[in-house]
């Protein structure tokens, strides 16, 4: 992708850009902001004894293109009811367009009754986004593209893919035998767009046994990585635990160096100090969710975050504009 | 209320009544099931690290009229979020009706905008009950009442009125010259009907001047309480800042005892502590919330909670067999 | 509100403002045509022998920004359905956007069951302006400010204050020792924003007692009123009972002289008569509802209405443009 | 139509009927409520002075299957409001099922925009009862069967046809040369199906020209009347003009006799009187509307009302019981 | 209609006009972009071995004013799929504004229920086409009008007649003894609007006796033909067997010559060639639905279709811009 | 799975079972009615010659809990609209509850947008069947679980998996060296789940490299085939090119036998034959798609078919009765 500069456009299809974030993201929405040369709309979250929020906008948005940036990261359910208030704020003021920008969208793994008797809560998610008064949503690699389909209203669905494909092209253009892992069956076709891009051979770890030997219950790794440099790719890491095992597994079979990238550092306490623990050479993620300093502390300079606010705001702008996103990755 | 023997009813219309509770209300939770002579359904509530709840049910509700009983209380938007998952979970089992108890229901202090650009959150709140499948909903003593007209689905706001009205005529009935005192004109209108009940004269503390005199500023308190037993109603208490005020002033008028009757212990943190020390006599309010051992060790016997149990069970069942919950109110 | 001069705006956003009105409210809407400097839009309205009405538009509004003014007073359910076939009508001639302006919103104390086995007619009306196709609604003071939450459409309720302040504050600077009084406890704290805005003390009636005596059933007066001007505020007026039955406690009090101020002129049959027959020296309405010559004639000079016609256009003009409402009221 | 005794019927499915009527149809709703051997169920309705209805239920409806019986004939909006009212409150204290029962709707002839620029009010009315909260709804004799597509739940659309047809064939047994005459080319189809049960021919009253002829401009007689027993059909008779119009032309052509059948008595003020006098041996009618008595004087016993009241008694039954409707009529 | 030139319109309301036809309109659709002067959008239309059909747009379509133009003509339902692929594809692409522009609207004739347990499917059409997201629809001469109160949506029903006027004056100027004659009593108040613009007389064809004779079963000609220059008006023409009869039994009645029109070409497999030998001087038709190549060529020259695009174009233009369609015709 | 006899079961809460098929499952729906001892209802499908389908149920549903049973196969789109029609007729006769058994639901690939630009036409589907009047839906083995997000009324998406995995135990115990072969990376895990209940190893194919050596973009096997039983699992077969293009491989690698398990038998015009001459021992697919008698023929007794007609019929009995469904699978 390459962003192109925005200077000579003019027309506005739906009254101007008012970005608003709540506080899960308010360093990506500065930068967003920035990218855009807009100020952050203020307004006030407050916080009741009685642990309920309280919203209050500084300036009328009637008839304006509004933007509501927020990671439903967590406290996940304090962020969610945010924005939704947000939301809902914005359209009881007569907003135009409200669009949900959630870098990371809560819930994306209770995509399906894959058992009886448990829920869908991604789709109550995207209803309750819905009913609060959205008109658009931008979201980033959701757990399953399927997720799509839980809105009725359209969205941007982007990929990080865009924003981590150049740095990690840089990293491999210094390795000798670069090799992609899949730590997961499910993850399995994305490490494998993203090996093809990078035109490296593909590996993963599979948990169940590809022959009936007894034994053959522990992970296996398929494909080749002795002596090779691995760059294992995830979607979110929450605890680690399963990117600290496929990095064991991985130094077990002879390695040569270990890149772990993953899009959404989830990070739940505890993760960081265990993560920078590991045998790992470099750690390569984005901002869909800030990272503490605590925890940006534990890595020190082993971690690169890859912003994706240009990206971010770039789509902003070409939605506002009534402009095609998709051209902007050629596609 | 004389809540009535219900041995001999035979017709089940909506299925047999199963019973489920987040994990904000389970001993009030507990008390209905105990009044209805049912067990409450198991479910597994847990709690993922990336802070995603997610809910199974260990028996099949296909066909059943299905209670959701959970207070909204602190933790504010956990406590909503499980109860809109476990409604989905119900819905999506295809249970034949849902009913949302919320002894508590939160944010309907949000309930008009006042001010431009501020939400209506309790609005939100009853779409978003709505959006997750609730056929009916019941609760207690909303802020206003007018938030039933939020909801599209039938409801039953019931009263703590009718559980601790005759606790407060026994209380009554020992003083020599009682008194109701309002801490709030909003509220003056439910005192008056406690009052009226309760045969005994009506006061209130007002915010506002009644007199131009340049000092009146501060709060007057409105008809008299001098040497008299006061009954301070209030909603829900939260900080317990306004009650603190209030007694504060009576006192300062030579009360001669104070009784302090709430409906919802909000009890943000640090309250209960407070308001134990107040010079009040006694606390009564009722298990809309569920209070915690530690604040309830603060307050000693000088609190006394009053259970909604039997009167939400009453509902339930006759809701379930379709009959008159108003009856049970003489209404 | 200084209602500012609008010569210069140039941005149109949806479409031109075209203006229709029912057969409830034609001068207020000529009024506000005036003040747009547009043309009310002909239709024809015709009742037919079965007392179905039939509407035609002269003109197309395809793309158009429509407003259609309509008081929902007396004929209340003529001038409801005029206005929903209206609403209707522009919406299958394919208006850009409507808005459904009603200065008295019928039904609105009808808000809440506060008792078993009555309807909240005003979340009907709300739903049938909304099936109509309204996208947005306009009105003035209604009786609980908790009935926006009854519209999933947003609106602005707006508020007669802004144009009766300061015929008040005319009539307070010439007297010596004025007092507001509020007829009944629900109107209170409205009642009591007045007051602080003329920084005059507040008075109200209540209908029960404040003391135990047995005696006190009768209306009580709270607050000093004896050789003051008072200023009885009050919403709506009907049949003036209440009103009457306040100026004669006020006047037994040794009011020195009373003006009665009131939002809606309802005014049913014979209520205008015997209003004028009180011992008032002053009233003061305003034009949310036409009121009759011959009910006009029964006040002559008594009675000042203070129209809301610049108001109402000025908020139709912002909203047109998609500028602040609220800070045409400095909020 | 045989209607079929109903002693045994033994399941009941939606609970049981209650049947509520407003004030438009106390008759018919008291024969239907007979015919059903129950009671009509007690409820205020109460007209405020400032025109605003307010209805109470006396009794719960919780889980029940409630029919509101209303034709919503003049005056038509506060009777069509009262109806959505009642189904509101039926539906707000819980009951299980409601259906509209409207003998005559209202707004039938607005059912299509043949110009641009005008309403579809039926649709609107049928948006209105469904936002209201019926369920089903029942009716008679639509002015076109299209109208059912306006409505999104299901509904019985009844016809007069199976009540008028016996005494119509009893008239025509005693004739010697009947002719069966529509008063209008949309009405042709209809009166074809009566003249074909009643196996005797069909004239109509056209009012364009079949010939080119500049004198052809009055209304044209297609078929043969001279010294025959003429009966014409008409759906509604509001001001009885175009009735009248025929009953000339008929009787200019020489006819025997004439008896005028129609459906919906709707009888607008003044027309009963000139329908009197007209040169008609006997009327016929339904009371899906109910015709006052100075109404009935004037006719006299040239009118015969043959009632719906079974019928529709029969249809709520088989609606309760889950029991074909059609099959009432072999179909 | 005269259609204006347009050159100088500037303000475009809704984006750009964007064009897309499915596979059954292609050349009409060429027609349209022809003379809006825009080219029609690539779009591919795939057709996988499962019979699924897939779509994508060669570019985007953000915030722009997009038609789908596609005849629901056989194959009916691919046709209908297609189109509702489209629309919803337009949507998930973030349009501003689709419309459906259907030229024949399929199942139009299944519009009520005229007997019991049959299907309104031309409700559940409506339906389809909102659900996918067509936010207007455009179509030509329904069954029955009434089917408008059918959508929720806005829509412009068009009428053939403004096209086939013309060249039916033309024919009628070169006729001595012209007629119009109706098939069918359901059309014939349409023949009436035709022969009315046209100032000629009417005939038509009823189904059913006018006399009780026994043989009276056949179909009855009324009106006057013989010797005159018939011109039989249809809506559409699927297998022409109604058709076919008619002009037998105008034949058999002493026809001079036999012009037929029909609005929608339907033309079931065979009929054509049926069609092409009856006795018939001259077909008029128009191009809502393609006429395949095959069944002009067994027309030859008798056939004259007339084309509606330059209509559709214009009343495009118009609903992008805003203006009046009504105007287009004087109404 | 065991399915129990039902013989005892009593309470039938939603009405009796009806149940209805299109054209394209009638032997399906046969076996499912023997095995709940019912008839199939009859019911009219007609197709007119413009290619209209209607529909006439031939007895009432009021009250009655209604399954239509069709499989919207080739020809896809008229199979769906015929369901759908019969879902609206069932709807509009009243039926109380109403399943769409839909045992192979169509465009379930395209379920997100993967590409900009793209419909997501199971959600279309979803929402068809729901605004057509569904309560429920049944279908089996969806392409992505993640579709049941896209209804939002409940469904059961049943498994293949439960008829088929008895018959592949059997088969397995025949085998000396059994593989399970999943010949795509998308059906890798459903394939793992089969693997791991019949205990043997798994094996797959993966179209793209494993190392990035520029030859290897030819198909790569992964796991050991080489003189074992091989177990071919695929979800749906088309074409057979993909299954055609596996069993290649897996002969060239030196299988010993070969066993392909398909779940839904599309089969596209000219498969059944291709796929019969492969060098394919056996074929084993189910019911959810009718076979034709011509391509069975091709087959011999090479093809088995297992019938989830049983399956179905016990589940919708458990639907009807309230009984839990997940249960059946001890889940």
């Amino acid at each position: 992708m390459s962003v192109s500069p925005h200077s000579h456009v003019k027309t506005v299809m739906y009254g101007k850009v008012r970005l608003y974030t709540g506080t899960s993201s308010p360093e990506l929405a500065s930068q967003i902001a920035s990218y855009l040369n807009v100020n952050l709309c203020d307004r006030d979250i407050v916080t009741f004894p009685n642990d309920n929020i309280f919203v209050k906008l500084h300036k009328s948005v009637r008839g304006q293109d509004c933007y509501v940036i927020q990671s439903t990261s967590i406290p996940v359910h304090r962020n969610l009811m945010e924005m939704l208030i947000l939301i809902q704020t914005l359209r009881l003021d007569s907003a135009a367009r409200i669009t949900a920008v959630v870098p990371y969208l809560c819930y994306t793994r209770s995509d399906k009754k894959d058992q009886p008797r448990v829920p869908i809560t991604a789709r109550l998610v995207a209803d309750m986004i819905e009913v609060a008064g959205a008109d658009r949503y931008m979201t980033f690699d959701l757990h399953a593209d399927q997720i799509q389909g839980f809105f009725s209203i359209p969205g941007d669905v982007l990929y990080a893919y865009h924003v981590l494909i150049d740095p990690m092209k840089e990293l491999v253009s210094k390795m000798e035998k670069p090799v992609m892992v899949s730590p997961d069956l499910g993850f399995a076709k994305k490490a494998r767009n993203y090996a093809s891009s990078l035109d490296i051979p593909l590996a993963f770890i599979e948990k169940r046994r590809l022959t009936n030997a007894p034994t053959a219950k522990a992970l296996t790794l398929i494909g080749d990585v002795t002596d090779r440099d691995c760059i294992v790719l995830d979607e979110e890491i929450s605890t680690g635990n399963t990117i600290g095992t496929a990095v064991k597994l991985i130094k077990e079979h002879g390695a040569k160096s270990i890149t772990v990238v993953f899009i959404h550092p989830v990070l739940s306490p505890g993760s960081a100090e265990m993560l920078a623990s590991l045998p790992v050479d470099n750690f390569i993620t984005t901002d869909t969710i800030p990272i503490s300093k605590e925890d940006l502390a534990f890595f020190g300079d082993k971690l690169k975050v890859i912003s994706i606010a240009h990206l971010l705001g770039e789509v902003i702008l070409r939605a506002n504009q009534g402009r095609s996103v998709g051209q902007l990755f050629n596609e």
